[in-house]
């Protein structure tokens, strides 16, 4: 009998397949491959982005988009949203609308086109967590803003449309629906429990640990137990913090270590999967609250199609938490060396 | 600059790009190709579905489970959910899990492969939203359940997993997630004007003639003032009904001329397009209500991937629905010969 899961966060109801339950080897899914060809992020094309609003560049060499950096962040050259000018807000008739007021950078996550998260050394992982942190303590300032998304497509699958190891940052005047959701339904617990949901998820897990995928000092990684995405997985800071840029600066580098680990692990169980990662974190005019916990969530992009899904919000994952969680748990990964020129 | 616009109903707000918005031939989207290979759902292979539940057979032919019929609804060979048992809704921990209990059927839509909705006989068309009506009522009388969910995959790049023209029906104990919100917002805005929102856009929407794609005398079809796909569409009755299963029987004829019309429009403009189709109803506990008004959505699969809204729930729509609405407006179908053998 297959299962119906409540997610504790958003109320949504999925369908879990418990008898025939997909393994990994299951999903025809696309590896992600690489394919070449001109790549506008590699070091010497600089000229060809908008020029760089941060980067980060060892020793001396100080001029920008010249090549010698280790990371770098440019506006996107085709931007969903426009930086200048007022938000306008006004009626259609019934309808409302704005201008499509915001920023849209990207953050190129290292000059090596081949490397990825799960790959790279551990100190450019955590440099690119870095650059999130810059990068939305500076959006930060500006009053148009509601909301900053910090997201990353790997895998044409997934959506990227450049393979060069890179993420996105969305500064948006509204909230996401999603965002919306998940804060209402966070506060709402809180006003029941006066304790935050996640700092209870995260409790109950690690004492049952049958949905947990990795631990470290600092990080939690688990699936969750009603995820709509078979493989789904949250990475947790086990205290209490509402938004991601007001983590102790000593946490990113365990942030970087467990990201680093889990998608290795993903890489070996899935066989290099496509996947998105999303940073889910408080807006901005509530950055310090005692009922949102940010964190990271993963989805492998394992189905090649969901069609119905998005026409109803309805979801039938064919794969238990609990055997993703322990297909993850089990996977081998040798660490990459943690040398960083 | 684009343009960020709010769907009145659900509150979600998309980017709408307007400045490079995206045509029809614009997109890399697969067109839907017949391969063949053993079909379960063909004449003469009755035996390799579970017994019929409901079919439609002309003349004298009244032999369930063989060849003869026009249209036939089994249950899923692989149903998502089980339809024996009781629901025992029950705590795990923090967490809440019911039994998967819910009915799974696959209306087959035709005998004949290689047509579609937009290719049939009127009459044909006609018949299958008759055998939505039939099962809906049917599963009614059930009180397990709670929602009835009436879809359809159509190609493999919308999730379809076989060719043979087929719907779904999936009966729910639940409410999905997008049902409820999709009610709220509608409950909402009846609480303030005491008029149901989608009557209030059918009006505004044609008296202006921006969005309209296709009129009849019982129906109206739109592209929504805040769409979150390219191309999407519904079709909605002009007179207000709050469950498809309770509009009167006279407007069926005219929903299956609609449907063929938009979708023959569609398969010219976007070059036979994979879509999910989707009918928005109220649940079985409010069947009959003033602020829900029943619709159809179609959503053609036009962008190859869509990773990063899934994980955040925010949506970039590349092509405005008034432009979408002009193709559609405009692009000339010959309507097939309404003939019926």
């Amino acid at each position: 009998m297959p299962e119906l899961r409540k997610d504790p966060v958003t109320g949504r109801w999925v369908i879990i397949s418990t008898d025939r339950s997909k393994r990994p080897g299951d999903f025809s899914r696309e590896r992600v491959v690489l394919k070449g060809g001109f790549c506008p992020f590699c070091p010497g094309n600089e000229s060809t982005t908008p020029p760089e609003i941060l980067a980060y560049r060892p020793g001396e060499n100080a001029r920008p988009d010249t090549a010698g950096w280790n990371l770098r962040v440019v506006p996107n050259k085709f931007p969903a949203l426009g930086i200048e000018g007022d938000l306008d807000r006004q009626a259609d008739g019934m309808f409302d609308k704005m201008n499509g007021v915001g920023a849209h950078e990207v953050v190129i996550e290292t000059p090596d086109h081949g490397e990825t998260l799960a790959t790279m050394p551990l100190k450019r992982v955590e440099d690119i967590l870095w650059a999130f942190r810059d990068r939305i303590l500076d959006l930060k300032q500006d009053r148009r803003f509601k909301y900053i998304l910090v997201f990353k497509n790997h895998g044409e699958a997934a959506g990227a449309s450049l393979e060069h190891p890179h993420s996105q940052i969305i500064a948006l005047p509204i909230l996401p629906k999603q965002v919306v959701e998940e804060l209402e339904g966070a506060r709402r617990y809180f006003a029941n429990k006066e304790r935050c949901i996640f700092c209870d998820i995260i409790r109950q897990e690690t004492e049952a640990q049958v949905r947990i995928a990795a631990e470290n000092q600092d990080f939690v990684t688990l699936c969750p137990y009603a995820p709509r995405f078979p493989f789904e997985t949250w990475i947790l800071p086990r205290r209490h913090e509402s938004a991601f840029e007001n983590s102790p600066s000593t946490m990113y580098e365990n942030l970087a270590r467990m990201l680093r680990t889990i998608l290795s692990k993903a890489v070996r169980v899935l066989d290099n999967p496509a996947y998105n990662l999303v940073v889910h974190s408080s807006p901005m005019q509530e950055n310090t609250n005692d009922f949102y916990h940010w964190h990271l969530e993963i989805i492998p992009k394992l189905t090649k199609t969901a069609g119905f899904e998005w026409g109803t919000g309805f979801y039938i994952n064919p794969t238990p938490p609990e055997e993703a969680a322990k297909f993850l748990r089990e996977a081998k990964v040798t660490e990459p060396q943690p040398v960083f020129q």
